[in-house]
């Protein structure tokens, strides 16, 4: 019998599905420990398997320097001997996390007699999709699997290789640790209809979608999923600086925002100074954007403040720069900063930097965002600064979870009910 | 300018999520006094529009008699004095509920000093589609309001004059409260494309979606949903009575999970008997459920335990029956109990009857259902009975929101971080 080649990969990745299911049963009942033993194990076997996974990235190099990658690409693929170490010290960290599975939520006793406990459960099968780094493969998986959920990783075509060699070792610690190597499966297929599959042909398989990568991937997957979604869209995050500030907290918190990393999604993009403060604020704050080697666009009254600012299109407040960029605008008041960050932003993370606390607490609940800082950087969007662990991404979605995705956010949770007998 | 039936609806609907948006922003900020006392005058109008949504009623009866529709159907439509002033009561109730909105669910200092809440606040807009029922109507507009959300509500075509005269006393609640009308809008039309509409296009302005009705209709909105879906399936509820059950415990919680109300989801529509306690257990359950007026199908085993019972085929362990009818099986231990749970079950609400509490346990953190009870009644799977107050179904799903949907669960939440000038 003749097959067509998509048919094909959905019956390869059905058959995954399949056995992630039933992987995932066995999980959700693994005890804390040996789950931390899959995990120390998983860490040793990177560490053994270093040169392996190594020649493994050089063929994926190779490919990819031969097909024309961008340089920013062809760094994100490429792993050393101290991002192989990393790979396996973030594992050990997520295995360090306390278990996020079978705590108790809420416990609470009915008039009644009946005992009702709210207990926290894995999610069961989550797919993951993302690009070239392929370091995710072992955050991803080490995360689903602490959190007791089987995973299906596809990654990007350029670090099949990689992937590949690192899941080797991922499914060697599950193995010693007597747990299924179906917890942690990856695509075997660079062939993109596997994402489509996965998308929309698999739901009684795979529980929840998690896209990790740019813009276009986090489209394609809203637009196709037939599951859920956690999704994180960019972060178009800004600072607004309000009249009462003080100058030099402004002026520091401004700086580490827009510029300790550009490439991440806590990083500012757009920074507003309130008209009534913009005499005293604002010149000195673009000065030392600019000394600091940042490009400033800013509107009319920005331009005044200072010759070199250059102007900002109706397109800069929408930007993403995720480089030495910023947009400036002068606003009126906390209004009008929440009202432009509503236009503009996409729900990410925000910051105020004032004195005055009412203020500031009319800020923080006024803008719908997943974080909303009080004098403080918007770069600390993090859940390892938030004290959550490891994270899979930051949701800019509202439903389920928001903000840092870390383990407890992988999971689901399940009413345990005690009775003595009773009806109702 | 001539616009195509469709396209008139598709603008209707985006003009109305406009303004949910925008009412949902001012809703999201208003006190808890000013929520209940929009509650409270809602009740009031319907208790003094009595007349009025009795007689829009009677029309939507008429039509519906003349149209031919079941007598059930005619019986979920139908109101009576006593139905609204049930109404009035349902949303006095809903606005005792505390409010959920700006409860601080977690807070925690960083070693750096920044002070981390998580604070609950309402998801934004939400779509609720459902069937005949228009006290539907009333309930899920007073728990949209009282959750802070506003709601475009899409009921039957059969109850379109009943809910507009329920929805004109919602409106004149919002308005002497001071709050916009627009938290509170029904789609103006019986056409079924404005279902496709709500589910498939206005992403921007609908943030979840939840179908209230039956297999057809929370199908359809699984399938094209675009936005995400509080879904409640069927409720293929189980009982697994286990050899160390006390019979007269097992007969009480028996009988009431199938036949205090056969209706309501949480209904039991399977017993599962342990096979090394059937010689004392199953005969005599079965003559129970039999002298009960109930209709028993069971496996050979359960056939042979009494002449009355018919033989079960493979499409009754699959069904939701809603009615006197039970399916009875003999299976092996908890883990056969587990095993066919799993295989035909619904993941809605699943009960053990046994003394041994270790037995139980197992069964509990093994069943894979939003609300596993020990020694009670699956009829206890309902919002009020948790004490969590009315509620808007009882998910089946794992992701955001499991078993019963309150006014918590119709909200997200948001990280608000307090600092004193801190940087990375």
């Amino acid at each position: 019998m003749n097959v067509r080649p998509h048919q094909e990969i959905e019956i390869t990745l059905r058959s995954m599905g399949e056995r992630a299911r039933a992987a995932s049963r066995v999980l959700a009942h693994a005890s804390p420990a040996q789950k931390n033993r899959a995990l120390h194990a998983a860490a040793a076997a990177i560490r053994a398997s270093e040169a392996e996974i190594l020649a493994a990235n050089a063929r994926d190099m190779a490919a990819a320097g031969a097909a024309g990658l961008s340089a920013a690409m062809l760094d994100r693929l490429q792993l050393d001997p101290g991002r192989v170490q990393a790979m396996a010290a973030g594992i050990e960290v997520i295995a360090a996390l306390p278990d996020p599975v079978g705590a108790v939520l809420a416990e609470w006793t009915r008039p009644n007699g009946l005992r009702i406990q709210r207990v926290r459960v894995p999610l069961g099968v989550i797919g993951i999709i993302y690009e070239s780094r392929p370091n995710v493969t072992a955050d991803a998986g080490a995360l689903c699997l602490k959190s007791g959920n089987a995973v299906i990783l596809r990654g990007g075509s350029e670090s099949l290789a990689s992937s590949r060699a690192i899941l080797a070792s991922l499914a060697r610690g599950l193995t010693e640790a007597g747990l299924p190597a179906d917890c942690i499966q990856m695509v075997p297929t660079a062939d993109r209809a596997a994402v489509g599959v996965m998308l929309a042909g698999m739901r009684e398989f795979i529980d929840v979608i998690v896209p990790r990568g740019g813009k276009s991937l986090v489209a394609r997957v809203q637009q196709e999923a037939r599951v859920p979604v956690i999704g994180h869209l960019e972060g178009n995050c800004h600072v607004f600086v309000q009249r009462d500030a003080d100058l030099d907290m402004a002026r520091r918190i401004v700086l580490n925002a827009k510029l300790r990393r550009t490439g991440i999604c806590g990083a500012a993009e757009t920074l507003l100074v309130d008209r009534a403060g913009a005499p005293r604020l604002l010149a000195p704050l673009v000065q030392s954007l600019l000394e600091a080697g940042c490009e400033v666009r800013g509107d009319p009254a920005t331009q005044a403040a200072d010759a070199r600012v250059k102007p900002a299109t109706e397109q800069d407040w929408y930007t993403e720069y995720l480089d030495a960029i910023i947009a400036v605008k002068v606003v009126e008041g906390v209004d009008g900063a929440v009202a432009h960050i509503e236009r503009y932003g996409s729900h990410h993370t925000e910051a105020i930097v004032t004195a005055d606390p009412a203020v500031a607490e009319r800020f923080l609940s006024a803008v719908d965002s997943a974080i909303v800082l009080h004098n403080a950087s918007t770069q600390f969007a993090d859940g390892g600064e938030f004290g959550m662990g490891a994270e899979i991404g930051i949701s800019t979605d509202k439903f389920h979870a928001r903000g840092p995705v870390g383990v407890e956010q992988l999971c689901s949770y399940q009413y345990r009910v005690h009775g003595a007998g009773q009806v109702r």
